[in-house]
């Protein structure tokens, strides 16, 4: 099943530069797993903000929760997960 | 550039049966246009409403304008669009 | 999966009443139908509304919308859906 | 009465993992106790947040207060309690 | 227990004034009613609007709904209900 | 002239647990005197949340304020005031 | 007690032109006479908008429901009501 | 002064063809004369939507009142205004 | 021209109590400079918050923002603006 | 493409006055090479407020976001982003 989620980072403006820098290498490594195993299928920025838009497939709910939760930025992080069911022009494609 | 377009359609309740018919089909072959163009990549249903996310590729905003508007209902709809940028993980796929 | 449907009723206050009583009527034996079947798990009413929490078990979001779309009361719905994760304390029943 | 609760947790992503973590298992016992004394009848996880849906079963609402203000993270919550009336298809079950 | 029932009424501006005058005098005497029986323990206006908060006292959330519900400008309102929680100032009057 | 005023407290989490005792007794007390001045007439808390709603009686938005500000949780309060009109089924109990 | 008023006028875009003037033209008259009489001490325009924002000074809110229901354009308007308290700073003057 | 005011127009879906290609032609007309006029120094669409941001230059919200509200979709329209200040950046172009 | 300007002041519960101290003394000061300037009209607390309606009387945007940001207060202000037109009833007093 | 951006600053009230003023002289110096450069427009301030619109013209939104990212006072700002369609009453300037 497919879910847009919509992520907003709100990383503190003080933080230590070099606890951020570690922080956004784990982001980008965990986000590079996920990729790679299929669970994100796209993801795009939106600019001038530091949030993104993820499509993620897994098999529920429980799954996407376990996934989101294991990226190092969550406890910064406020998401929105959007539930999509199937559009019949999907078959038109 | 990509565009993530969120639509809501706002269609009465108490509208003719033939009515909304023809509403439906016009707009489901006008989306066929527009998914066979390329222009829209990607389609979805928000499940329980009469609404969807759709992902156009187009080449700006004026142009995305004019697609959406092309739309037989559109004069029923509630549009957001989110300009898209690309993120770095795209590359990792 | 489980999904949490919020349900808020916009019957027109205007609206013929035996048309209004037809509509009730093929509401509650829809909704009779999708409890008996299991797809709707528990019902409440939110007091004072014309308006309700609906928890559904269904195999995914594309089943959803066939279910909820299929009420009566469809085109007079405003629905929000919240997909449910299983939480850990639920082992503990 | 049945309430539905939703309750949002704002844990602060700098906390001390020690105290996040006896929090956590503070959390988990008072929770469970109050899953096995039938005051919490279900729980669900909001994926991607650290969040829940709670149904109680309670006598009134100051019980309920007694009960929520008891969790150990309480401090931490935003709640909202939304009172639930018996649906009439609740019968059909 | 307690409930704090907020009401804005939408009663449409090109109604009929004699259909209009009826409806205000069914709600004056379903009100006399419910206020008489004790279910109404205060009632006030929201000065410049047609609303008003309504202080009601009731065995639980099914009642009030029937009750609220039974209210001939029904259709027309919009209805927010808050539950009350005894709060321990009130034993010091 | 009637005040119903909804506050939400919005206290620290850490807060040292000795000044947020010390605090609760003064707030306690100071609204203790409140209600006994009758410029309290009822006072109900919020299932679930830090909050009340309080019924005030009082010459004016002047001494309301003196009032309200004289509370010793003032400076960490949420406070919503609105004004309440007479409404003419009051004279019906 | 002065209050702060702020008033949206939702006159149906449709409506029949001589009704429209001579709805105009009675709430003029009735507001020279709220201005004249000194309930109104002040008012402005919301520029682009069918608004105001005017500044009442009457006894209590029950007087102001009376005046500001005593407009034509009453059934149309979406009303919000700021009490307000006397600012020390006004004694500067 | 400059003001940024953001449109959004909510022409009935149902409006007969005729009309609305009336009031299309009259508000391009009157658009023309406030761009020529120098009122309107920019104007761009929202693209999806029947709404547009327009910046205009006039002495004071008066006159722009009367500029907007001269609009012949005007009862059709919701609108927003920014009264915008000079940034000092502007002095670096 | 005239605005009417919003306030609410976020200052820390947790300020030192001298630097409280010598802020509000700095602010009152400000405060009556501006009034007895003409440039504030008019100045109303709202009760119960830490906040104020001002009716400025300024030749433009650009000079009303560099009063507001000269007062001392300003970093711990949400300020929100709403310009004002003339409403020909003010001709009437 | 044109983007209109809106951007509000949310600096600490309590930041070091060295360091603030080194930001703002950073995020000036910056801004003035975006001026320099045509990728920003036109920017305006949003009276009483830290905060501005800013008008860019860039290819496209991933180059928005590298722009706006570039600006020192970045991690304090909350962006909104409204991609811009021509309008066709721009030609007739």
């Amino acid at each position: 099943m497919e879910f847009l989620v919509q992520i907003e980072v709100r990383l503190p403006a003080e933080i230590d530069p070099q606890r951020k820098q570690a922080l956004l290498e784990a982001e980008f490594a965990r986000g590079k797993e996920l990729i790679q195993s299929g669970a994100i299928r796209r993801i795009w920025r939106l600019p001038g903000r530091f949030a993104n838009f993820t499509l993620y497939e897994v098999p529920d709910a429980t799954v996407l929760h376990s996934l989101i939760s294991s990226l190092p930025l969550w406890p910064y992080m406020d998401v929105t997960v959007h539930p999509l069911a199937q559009h019949p022009l999907e078959k038109e494609r």
